[in-house]
């Protein structure tokens, strides 16, 4: 039997008590032995609750107990949570968490620490909730060099633009249904504005790569810009608009970049819909695989958690290798990635617009009167913003994937 | 540095060495340690070609030499495979194979006797291709009851239904493109006939409820009987057909089956078109999640296949642990198979299949004319076949997913 505590009894604290309480049987067959929790640190108290005999508000108790192997860290944010993982790590015990701020900005300083400690340090929930993906890019798409990662990393964002494409109705209000479904937190902030999947991208790119990917890098747009036009002419284009955070492997070394991006209807992410995410990877050797599944909620997350749990007591006594290393990748710099551009602008302004960028098809939306749409060819952000400063009538533009 | 053998240069071994090559540098840094072919057993000899000077006609040198940690299996069929696996097993070598009718049929028994020889038997490649579906089944999905595994997974008769289904063109005249373009073997029984895809989900079902399931056990049925007309009555009702190879639990027990399905548009694996193959899982706690990719090919099966020699080097002195033990899981009766029907019979019939099947609506499809079709309540394979021997003018049935 295998002791573990759980560091906060929130949506996913509880989750990941209810998964291994439901799936007894399975896990203990899987891990080899049965895992039990003796601990749950959390600040409140949970009086009736069954958990209650097992809360604890005092860290030290859980660090200090020898018979706690493995701590999970589901309470969020940076602070305290990256000061709790630490000590767990150095006194010998593995972690288990699903903390994005925390892998995206400690995970290569926290898993060196766990190496040289011959513990674990898992974060399969940290991404993609429930989808595997951390371990099959640790250890399945290893024979590949990856060149490219793309996902649809924000359950929030991808199912308000869903029901912008499908309804019709407008940023504001998906926004404020979002908000009621409990979808969207009251300050949405963090995913709207691609926060959250800009710490995914960089948590994948890292582990793809091998070096620390620091988030603060990647350019970040979110989707407050995007209007119910914009999905007009994705229709007349037979194309979507998605969330997208994606990094891919050129001459000039590696972009990243998260922003709303038009995808051609067979592209594979095109019926991701809803709440669901999914991660396409690139290697040069398998070509196209794609990871699809809820990317968030209680028992997804949980089962993500328990997952790394379960691995931690199989390799209890040794070290899972990974190749994220400390050091910076550099990612090349915004102005220089190269794109398709989608531009809208007034009318009138056509023979501007085929001046500076050549030979377009000019696109016109059903219902969208007094502008057009065109799609440029691939050139550089820069060069696209320098060519878009001379185009009066100018309205808008979205990356094209 | 560590030394392996690859069993036989066909396609899929020149794509493992193809890959060791062009990949070395990433390869060496995610196993720790460089990885080198030292022989290649065929019963050919390649003059002219750099692979010449590592070819042995005698497996018993392979065996024999002490530096040979690993072997790579890509021969195919039971025999020699069968033999020459259990050798290097019980000699102490690991071994990564794609040979899914050896793991279908010898899998437990195999795992077996690499955890006694503490060494590893993996098989990522027998499933999928380059999909990442054996590892993330073993590894990943541990946390939950797997509820159903649902998936397709042979990408010729995928490539064969997609152009039946999006060029109208019947099934003699896809399958001898198929033919022509080298998807489809001359003599494509093992593909058109289901066989493949039963050994598939035979090993995937194993994996996931840790006993034996004997593919011989599982209904399959292949693709020869679908028509054009079909996919008439697909489009009508917005749906799409698919050859599926699925297994769930239910109260009873544990189903499988092999057979050409109706799929509906907004199913996940709706749009999974061509060679592709995907595989959803369905588990308790985690919701639906899909594993998509190239099934089959030189490289991606390649570069599954040394994904599990990066394992194996990594876990060299472990047996990596699997839950699937030789006892055999016995598989509820095919007849009491729970399904909803679709039914084509002909005009003049639907007063007397209203009084067999009950209130059904009667759907008629773009130039079909004489006949008509209609989609039963859900009802065991036995109960269906009693009506349907009543039902005068009876043409076809498909599964409906």
């Amino acid at each position: 039997m295998v002791n573990i505590a759980v560091l906060g009894y929130g949506t996913v604290g509880s989750g990941v008590v209810e998964v291994l309480t439901t799936n007894r049987e399975t896990i203990t067959k899987r891990a080899g032995e049965a895992i039990d929790v003796k601990y749950v640190l959390d600040l409140r108290d949970f009086p009736g609750d069954p958990i209650q005999e097992k809360i604890v508000h005092d860290y030290q108790v859980i660090l200090d107990d020898p018979e706690i192997k493995i701590i999970v860290e589901v309470m969020g944010g940076i602070e305290p949570a990256y000061t709790f993982v630490k000590k767990a790590l150095q006194v010998g015990k593995s972690v288990s968490t699903s903390n994005k701020e925390l892998v995206a900005k400690h995970g290569a300083e926290l898993l060196a620490l766990a190496n040289q400690k011959n513990v674990n340090f898992l974060f399969e929930a940290s991404v993609g909730g429930g989808i595997p993906i951390i371990r099959p890019l640790n250890q399945s798409l290893t024979a590949d060099e990856i060149d490219e990662i793309t996902g649809i990393l924000n359950g929030t964002t991808n199912y308000m633009l869903t029901k912008m494409d499908t309804a019709g109705a407008d940023y504001d209000t998906v926004l404020k249904e979002a908000q009621d479904r409990g979808y969207a937190e009251r300050h949405p902030e963090a995913d709207v504005e691609g926060y959250d999947a800009c710490r995914k991208i960089a948590i994948l790119t890292s582990l793809a790569y091998g070096m620390q990917v620091d988030y603060e890098d990647i350019h970040t747009e979110g989707i407050t810009h995007i209007t119910e036009t914009d999905f007009k002419y994705a229709k007349a284009m037979n194309m979507g608009i998605k969330l997208l955070g994606t990094s891919r492997r050129e001459e000039g070394g590696l972009f990243a970049l998260v922003a709303p991006m038009m995808i051609a209807h067979d592209h594979p992410l095109y019926s991701v819909n809803d709440v669901f995410n999914a991660i396409l990877v690139k290697g040069n050797a398998l070509g196209d695989v794609m990871f699809y599944g809820k990317g968030a909620g209680k028992l997804p997350t949980a089962s993500a958690v328990v997952s790394d749990v379960v691995d931690e007591v199989k390799h209890m006594g040794t070290h899972i290798m990974t190749i994220w290393q400390p050091q910076k990748l550099h990612l090349v710099e915004y102005t220089l990635y190269k794109s398709r551009f989608f531009v809208r602008a007034k009318n009138g302004t056509e023979d501007k617009a085929r001046a500076l960028f050549g030979d377009i098809a000019i696109c016109h939306a059903e219902g969208v009167d007094g502008e057009y749409g065109f799609v440029t060819e691939p050139m550089t952000v820069g060069d696209f913003e320098e060519k878009k400063s001379q185009l009066d009538g100018f309205i808008a533009r979205i990356f094209m994937n």
